[in-house]
């Protein structure tokens, strides 16, 4: 019996709340939280309840009140205002001077006489005292006598009925026998580069200006006012370390390399170093760092790909023999999925039982890239890590190097997905990329936003990766590369391109597959990086409106809109008073139009009002009114409307 | 870093799981548990759950293999044999001799030489030695030798390829490294009484043969051949202690009682004694222990009811002030609902600061009946009460006397009732009386028996209490009382009726109220008690089918029959192969009529076979061929179908 008998309220079913509080939800600092409880008690009493927030180690509670929503639901917010771990809670208590108050209007309403009642309101308000404030000290007192003086009935019942005991009643509750929720609730709070980032990835090597050379880090600072003037904020690499010789790859993933060819940057490892060294044809650290700085001139941090996986050179081969799977014939084991093997490349071994040194050297690699001034990884295939290594490094690296961003490169199962983003993960990769038709793309969306997983999934919208090269984008029609990349960025507050493929409109795929031909992940490329067209301008035309534009900044803001075209996708985003419709044709061939629903409530317009709608991308205006408005797109012109709603 | 990093298998969302595991589910002994998980590892390893359970204190767990469904769900079952707490548990590993055979078939049909994985097969079947049997590890034995055994490469493989190995992977896993799910599920495992009970309640006081008479606990006893003849189980009396006498109410709940007036059972407490007493009207202790004895001889259990209040002149009153509201005149607190006041009753106050004796005082109370042999307790308004009180209580009761069923009266938000029932309670009153359309039943038992509220909510079903006389019923149709009284039977496995005014369909209402007019509640009634009619009948046909199929012993066995008719309700349930279909004309005026569609697939049946069904109400038989099937009911000849499919 370690109960307080004296409690009597219950509260269950606390939102939001990841799997019995067994993981913390996401926020940008700024967010306002939505929390949501079940508050009742025994009885008919009057009940009241808060949520309960604090930073870090505070040690006291701050507190805002919750509103009854229906049926034992309740309602209250508050606001990060602080990076890094926040705590959340809701209490309840039975409101007795409230309860009091509610019964003495209906015995007054029914004309009973009410000296008793009066009696026992001066108690409740005796009770406030030790907790008042000077001033309001006073004021209860002077109600008290009045209460207590019987020659003062006709005075007294007045104030009883009155508004200043009732904001007595609301300031000075009484919580001795208050409930808590048994859990504290855990939000992680990110800086705003977490829900709202814009990347832009390229192989350093493809960065020279001249035909056949092997591109550095140099060559890519020269690259860094044509990426920083389209409107990107990230610049991430695949990795920049030294590769592997034995078993290298060759140019389209052949099995035997070549003399000369460069191998592929995902072989990690040889005599030159490991994953704390640079790629000697790169350049040199002091190269790599210079690059940052220069990025960060332009706006751009710079993100490194973290990869865990050795070539056979790898020093860790021959210094933590543990590390990997021996084979009794006393070879290490290659990466393999039956019959198929990939011999160029070591996983590591979780299960072996120096785990805990490797866990300690893999986590110092980031703290390494960390301290050269990284703070955003893109992540290499996570699902093929051990789960609980990744909520420990993520944590551990977060603690000591705070806003660093980890991007979880997993395409595979939803619940794997969905548990890298709850151990720790800021941002994931999608199925964006493979979600083409109006019915999958709303489907998907209406899953990320709506579904538990808008508290810590933040998804990263991708049209294209040096990995894949969608089918729908094989024929390289301009109007697809244009509305596949819009939708990115304005379904999603966080994505990014592989580029210049991307830009440059570059298709041919390795026959048969969804993967480019001649992948720079095999090969150095030269690319014409001075070339601008069409969808060049539109990307500076988005990015620069992602900026200005608030709506465009979050992403579970998204509503679907109606419209009766199955070839063309309506939403509307709204956000600190910015409001964002955008219209799509995603027939890359044909004109498509039809009436879109406007939703008028979330404007707060009438039926009969005109509102102005104006195209960020075109310039043009429109007059529009009521729910129905008209709009067609032409792919050839623009298959896209970005209108900026002006009411 | 606790972690054994070495674990490489998440176990999340199993089900059943109640609010986190906070409470716990409920089954009969002898039920089948399906337990669900999603179970899954980084990589492409292939893994292995099992369901792990338990009763009471053993030490050891037992356990189930489980099976993967889709999409990283996992199921499997485990069965209860012992009544009590039992507990229940998933864990998982990544089984790397399943994974090597895996890979090893798939290597063997793409024709690579296979001399490696022979050896790492031989070192796998070590691994298993330790836990082996004596004969499994000679046999085991052989085939480490052979698969070493560079001579004998074919034969190696063939056995590599084959069923023995199999086996011993399945029986000998290596669970070193598995994990289990971070939380141990309870269950607690009832009688059968528990899920299956057919209960009869009415006012020992008006058991009297002779008019004007107050009843006695002897003359009850001479009611139990007719009771159990119908083919109930359960006997339920409102509280039979001492009545107060300050502030008794008089007949139809007038406020001043009239000398001779009987007063109110729930007017608990006088000068005779409290909680603890038998109304001497009633008879003696002696007298109602006879009855339970003479009861039981019958296949009867008595259930007493537990209203926690007292009338102001219950001994608690002078000997626990502190357990009472005081006001500031002096007074004690009555129950009120201002502007209406209560003052027969004195409600206890669970906020006082003796509440631990309080507690233990009330527990006592059931204590003190279990030892007079009570097994059953309906309680009174218990959402009035406090709820860790409830939870307290219940365990420590069912932990000294097994099998005590406690059914929770309260009428009241879904939330509130939803908590009684976790956090104790073994049935519930329900809505039933209030869901007459199609449409609400099929609701209201979809939610009862699909939503989470399957695990730990029974109900029980009343068509009336002698609180509720329901307005479907005031007008005394014979066919409404039939068929009400008839899906109560057959929708729940616990249902009950207030008699004898069900049996005499005794309707006459309190003007504008949905209440008995002269209800036994503020007073003595006589009853025919010898009286037999159709519905007398009914209930005896009905509570003996009940007795005889086990399809109706269960209640969330459920599944609704499509019939195009609003007015008729059609629903199939199934249990150890059994199979009943109920279909109910619920106008009680007009014939009705459709198609119903049969569960062919839940038979077994094809659409081409004939079947034949047999109305267990009236004996007739039908056959019956393929899904849709004509049925017709007259409600003045027969409101409904109970019929046996016979496959």
């Amino acid at each position: 019996m370690e109960t307080n008998g004296q409690q009597r309220v219950v509260i269950e079913h606390v939102t939001p709340e990841i799997d019995g509080g067994r993981f913390y939800i996401k926020k940008i600092i700024g967010d306002t939280i939505i929390v949501e409880a079940d508050i009742f008690a025994d009885g008919h009493d009057i009940l009241r309840g808060r949520v309960l927030y604090k930073h870090g180690n505070d040690t006291e509670w701050a507190f805002s009140e919750m509103q009854l929503i229906n049926n034992d639901r309740w309602t209250g917010t508050f606001t990060v205002q602080h990076t890094g771990f926040n705590f959340y809670t809701v209490t309840g208590w039975v409101d007795h001077a409230l309860t009091w108050h509610h019964g003495f209007i209906k015995k007054y309403e029914d004309g009973q006489n009410l000296a008793v009642e009066l009696l026992i309101g001066a108690n409740l308000l005796e009770a406030m005292l030790p907790q008042a404030s000077k001033t309001d000290a006073a004021a209860i007192k002077r109600l008290i006598k009045l209460l207590r003086d019987e020659k003062k009935y006709t005075a007294a019942v007045e104030q009883a009925l009155g508004g200043e005991i009732m904001d007595f009643i609301h300031s000075y509750p009484n919580l001795e026998n208050a409930s808590t929720y048994r859990l504290e609730l855990k939000v992680y709070v990110e800086r705003f580069a977490a829900g709202f980032s814009t990347w832009y990835s390229f192989f350093p090597r493809s960065a020279a200006r001249v035909e056949g050379k092997h591109g550095t880090f140099k060559d890519c600072e020269k690259l860094l006012p044509r990426i920083a003037e389209m409107g990107f904020d990230v610049l991430y690499f695949p990795p920049i370390h030294p590769i592997g010789f034995n078993f290298r790859k060759g140019k389209n993933n052949t099995v035997n390399a070549l003399p000369g060819d460069d191998g592929v940057p995902y072989a990690i490892g040889s005599d030159a170093g490991g994953h704390k060294a640079v790629l000697k044809d790169l350049g040199t650290l002091a190269d790599f760092k210079h690059l940052i700085k220069k990025a960060a001139e332009h706006g751009l941090e710079v993100a490194l790909d973290f990869a865990i996986q050795c070539s056979p050179d790898h020093p860790y081969v021959k210094e933590h023999p543990k590390w990997f799977k021996w084979r009794p014939d006393g070879t290490v084991q290659y990466a393999e999925n039956p019959p198929k093997k990939y011999q160029d490349i070591l996983p590591v071994n979780f299960e072996n039982d120096d785990w805990k040194n490797l866990w300690e050297e893999l986590k110092s690699i980031l703290d390494y890239w960390c301290e050269q001034g990284v703070r955003i990884f893109r992540v290499d295939n996570p699902h093929t890590k051990s789960f609980d290594f990744w909520e420990w490094c993520i944590a551990e690296v977060q603690k000591k190097y705070p806003g660093t961003i980890f991007l979880s490169e997993a395409f595979t199962k939803p619940k794997v997905m969905k548990e890298l983003a709850k151990l720790g993960y800021t941002q994931s990769y999608t199925y964006y990329v493979w979600r083409t038709s109006k019915y999958e793309l709303i489907e998907y969306m209406t899953e990320l936003t709506q579904s538990e997983m808008k508290d810590y999934f933040r998804p990263n919208f991708w049209p294209n990766t040096h990995d894949i090269n969608p089918y729908p984008l094989q024929s390289g029609n301009e109007a697809a590369f244009i509305f596949r990349y819009f939708m990115a960025a304005t379904l999603s507050s966080n994505y990014g391109i592989f580029g210049p493929v991307y830009e440059l409109m570059y298709h041919e795929p390795y026959p048969g597959k969804e993967e480019y031909l001649n992948s720079e992940k095999y090969e150095v490329r030269y690319w014409d990086w001075e070339k601008r067209n069409k969808l060049t301008d539109v990307i500076t035309r988005v990015n620069a409106a992602r900026k200005a534009n608030p709506a465009l900044q979050v992403t579970n803001n998204i509503t679907f809109c109606d419209i009766a075209n199955d070839n063309i996708i309506a939403y509307y985003k709204k956000n600190k008073g910015n409001h964002i419709l955008c219209v799509v044709n995603i027939d890359p061939y044909n004109r498509q139009g039809g009436y879109v629903k406007v939703p008028l409530y979330e404007l707060g317009l009438g039926n009969n009002e005109d509102f102005r709608v104006f195209d960020i991308l075109t310039g043009a205006n429109y007059t529009w009114r009521g729910e129905w408005n008209f709009i067609e797109l032409d792919p050839h012109h623009m298959p896209m409307h970005l209108f900026r709603i002006e009411i």
